[in-house]
């Protein structure tokens, strides 16, 4: 790209990967699978991987001056620290769990952070066809058309949506399904889709009202959907209720109406 | 209908039915919604009578000798005892929450019994366009194609799908979080749809590979995706191991290969 590229571009090149990597996904949700194993409840497959090279080739030609954390190049490498730099930040498949599974909840995330802030987000799920955008200042959309979180400002009336992770030590799992038990009494129902992208899109279009997640993979999981939310008139902050931290796999998400109240109960939690 | 009629025409009446329903339910999706409350966490909608209105009169019109046992008019009436008769069973509206916050997993649920056995079993999701059928001894399929149950035969690498109800009493809220907490050791995932119906379907195309749920609303719930999934080679059974009791508000299904693990890992539960 040239000089006069703008966040527009970067956007349409990041729906022009997340479209294509989309397109092997939709392919492969009905085919029989070739699954690896990394930890006990993780997977990954050839498709992830496929995705993930198909998405980076196709940033790295339009955006050679960037810098590229991905999911399954770091699982590899190690970590990449992110840094002030124009940085894309990619999940090639959120919710492999579900794509192994057939379950519907599967996603492309891609995020662009400037000064280490989510600036352009592309969320796509092939099998829906629903395609979340988001530029800073520039609103967010769902294929194309504006989206919003919900105007809910009471916790009992609220959808919460959150996932138990792929840690299965006593500590993690008592911590887990103690909050559930607590935040249970406060809100009107649980969800659990398998996809972190997902669930913070499902807070941007305000079909969820409340979104948490702790020790989720990494900041591939978020830094698509964060900006989404934001220019949604949604919130991103730590369950605690200080700022959000990309690289700190703690992450809450809620209309402005609903933080309060929510980080009250996550914080008895 | 005339004195020949088949099972296949009592499902093709239940396609229509819910076909239409879906028609009623996929526009009001988007639309702002008129809610009333039924408890504290549960919500029915002017939606919700519409489909019921118009299933009943449907199936009464082509079926006149029957019985019919609906979640709207049961909550209107009381109960209607189920008998050996021929006997439509229908949730008109299945995760009613999920339609007021528009959750993309929301359904029509319509089942015959027949001698109590559900027998013709119609579930069918307008927003992603999915109809499962079943006719017990002749499969079961999702739009028209056969599906089968999951293969899997190992609990640590099942994906589990439950809900968490709409009572909030201490008592059942922990047991609950508690069961739950004793599972999440034993399998590697979980998932939660909000919708009891699409989660038998999703066990009989095999999307996830474990379910149960105790204290739904009614034999509404469950009465069309039983046969789906049991046509589609899985089992019903009630959490505890025992046979299913339709009315029993208890339920749990799996592949073959899972039962008996998952009833013990529930029973310790």
């Amino acid at each position: 790209m040239g000089e006069n590229v703008s966040l527009e571009d970067f956007l349409n090149v990041a729906i022009d990967a997340a479209k294509r990597a989309g397109e092997i996904i939709r392919k492969g949700f009905h085919e029989k699978k070739n699954i690896e194993h990394k930890g006990q409840v993780d997977l990954v497959t050839e498709t992830d991987k496929a995705c993930e090279d198909l998405i980076f080739n196709h940033l790295k030609q339009h955006c050679p001056g960037h810098k590229f954390i991905g999911e399954e190049t770091t699982a590899a490498n190690g970590i990449t620290e992110l840094t002030d730099q124009p940085t894309w930040i990619v999940d090639p498949l959120d919710g492999t769990t579900n794509f192994v599974h057939g379950f519907p909840f599967v996603c492309v995330s891609i995020g662009l952070t400037i000064n280490k802030v989510p600036t352009v987000g592309v969320v796509y799920n092939p099998i829906l066809d629903e395609l979340f955008t988001g530029i800073r200042g520039k609103g967010a959309f769902l294929n194309g058309n504006p989206i919003k979180v919900s105007t809910q400002s009471e916790l009992v009336k609220s959808l919460l949506v959150t996932e138990v992770g792929t840690k299965r030590d006593t500590t993690t799992v008592d911590a887990t399904t103690g909050r559930l038990n607590r935040l249970l009494f406060k809100v009107r129902s649980l969800r659990m889709s398998g996809s972190c992208a997902l669930n913070l899109c499902g807070i941007a279009c305000g079909r969820v009202d409340l979104f948490y997640e702790l020790g989720f993979g990494g900041p591939w999981d978020v830094a698509g959907g964060a900006v989404i939310v934001e220019e949604a008139g949604g919130l991103i902050f730590d369950p605690s209720g200080k700022a959000f931290n990309i690289t700190a796999q703690r992450i809450a998400a809620s209309n402005p109406n609903l933080k309060e109240a929510f980080v009250q109960a996550l914080g008895e939690a």
